[in-house]
């Protein structure tokens, strides 16, 4: 089994890189199970979670990623936890916003995975 | 059962106010297949992470907590995850630090939780 330090980091290039390029991309790393709570606002499913990503009301983002960590979240189970910090430009802004991402990857057939929690955070001060 | 929501604000008042008035009561929290990932050391086992926690450099700490989401990590288990951002002060410092942390609480006998995964992260600039 790949060591999960190098699951997340394919895992935060591949979300990241799709996300900023065309965030659509990213229906097939949801399920209907999955959940996103986006600024404290709860969804679930992968139809109401890519509508809320697509219509943010911005034209192109840019991700600047600082520190993934990553734990298995269960003893047996092969899912994985990450945590993400970073930064984010959004359209002309000049100053980036810091964010906080959590994801947990469960396994969904040998060498994949899908995103079941997700939890999306804007630090600001 | 209670809302899963309720259970995480009861936690993170427990958890930062013990951490804030005695970090070592934080002992009963977690058990030795808990992980601890702070500032991207790995450790794992109550007695590393309660050795971790209190070996940290300030004499005084305060936590001030932003946001806390939860949802539940598993379909059936009845796990948590809970993903805080907020600020703190150590010692005589007058610029507060931000941070992220997420935890994931593992039910332990009828309304008592452990923490299983616990990542720590200071959002820098």
């Amino acid at each position: 089994m790949a060591d999960i330090n190098e699951i997340a980091k394919v895992f935060v290039d591949f979300y990241y890189g799709n996300f900023d390029a065309d965030r659509k991309n990213l229906r097939n790393v949801y399920k209907d199970i999955s959940m996103l709570t986006f600024e404290g606002q709860q969804i679930r499913g992968v139809n109401g979670i890519i509508e809320k990503l697509t219509s943010l009301g911005f034209q192109r983002i840019q991700h600047k990623i600082q520190t993934v960590d990553a734990q298995p979240s269960h003893p047996s189970a092969g899912s994985i936890l990450i945590s993400v910090t970073g930064q984010l430009l959004t359209d002309n802004e000049e100053n980036p916003q810091r964010f906080s991402q959590t994801f947990q990857l469960v396994p969904d057939g040998p060498g994949n995975y899908f995103i079941y929690n997700d939890i999306f955070r804007l630090c600001y001060m």
